[in-house]
């Protein structure tokens, strides 16, 4: 997805084009199975959600890899312990990538790390960038940067604070998602950023037309990333 | 399930006899309903394990419901996120209690707070007394301390700073649940600690006799806090 370097302007450093990935979030199989089919081939990454796989169970996961042989899918357990067994499961279903807790142990994220191909880390709370170097130094360079539903809902934005954080994650090394009440609008803030991937639930599913709405942050992506 | 308090001797605080709950961590639901159905009646608290729910979904939270009315029903979601969605999901199930992470905002467990009976918040990684006290004011007074299975699995055992942390949690105000690789032998660890449940899983489940093994829990726990 990296455009030939000789296209790169200004001596910058060179960027990807960030991946789009759409979050299930779902309290239903039947919306949610609906949605992806919806969106499914405009995206990069399908996320089976928390509330979803709480609510549903891992079945969903491999409706998804079902329908979308040739996509990313990541089972966004969130997992906080026996990192071992829920990662055996996710990847039984067919699960390509599979979230952990930032505050998991080590142990817990080394565990998953074994039966999935990549384990992202969902930074919720106090974490340092110490623990960061250690998830690292564990062989685990994918981490998700949040403003949780339930901040946003308090009336939390992004702020100059979020996006530092962001960078110095991906100066560290990391391959950063980035999540939460992200619309095209807001996709202009990460702009110099590289970011690896936006991840957007309602932003796509409860649009008018979802299909349009994946396309139309593809094309915003593009437009800045490209 | 307290003792009348003019049998207290030595003047000392009088506790409570710790209830004991049942982790069902299992990946399927019949063994999982099959192990519930063994041990329930021998049990003050059922749970819903956060493995059995990412792999089964909540439906299971329904049956131990419908199968045990009487005793209280845990969903150990490890809520990080969406609060308010996952704990109506648990509660339509019939859930008493959800848990949320110690990493997740205030926001996000006030949410939950307002959907279920109680929450628990689950301590795993590098929560500080500061936050514990913000569940506190937030009207959230159960606690989880954990010894993580891949901690345990990695050499970790109970300490004397696990103690003192669990300590400190009923002093300041939490009912503590202790669990990780709980078994009879370990209980007597607690002694003088005003400890509010025990959670076991595999201590009980994988045991020869899952009933007679709860009920050994139940004895020992009375021995030493009856």
């Amino acid at each position: 997805m990296k455009s030939p370097s000789f296209l790169t302007k200004k001596g910058e450093d060179k960027m990807s084009i960030p991946n789009l990935q759409v979050a299930l979030d779902h309290s239903n199989i039947k919306d949610a199975i609906k949605d992806a089919v919806a969106v499914g081939q405009d995206v990069d990454i399908i996320e089976a959600g928390t509330v979803l796989m709480l609510e549903v169970g891992s079945e969903v996961v491999g409706v998804l890899r079902e329908l979308f042989p040739n996509k990313t899918i990541v089972a966004d357990t969130k997992c906080a312990d026996a990192g071992g067994t829920v990662a055996k499961n996710c990847a039984n279903r067919g699960a390509d990538w599979m979230t952990c807790i930032c505050s998991a142990t080590i142990a817990t994220m080394k565990a998953a790390a074994k039966e999935v191909k990549e384990i992202q880390v969902e930074l919720y709370g106090d974490w340092t960038y110490e623990h960061a170097q250690q998830w690292l130094d564990a062989g685990i360079n994918q981490a998700i940067y949040h403003q949780s539903r339930d901040a946003l809902l308090a009336g939390e934005t992004w702020g100059e604070k979020d996006l530092n954080k962001v960078k110095k994650l991906v100066e560290m090394g990391f391959k950063v998602s980035v999540t939460g009440g992200l619309n095209i609008d807001t996709l202009k803030l990460f702009e110099g950023i590289d970011v690896y991937t936006f991840i957007a639930g309602r932003g796509i599913t409860q649009a008018e037309d979802p299909a349009a709405a994946a396309r139309a942050f593809k094309d915003e992506i593009r437009r800045i990333w490209g």
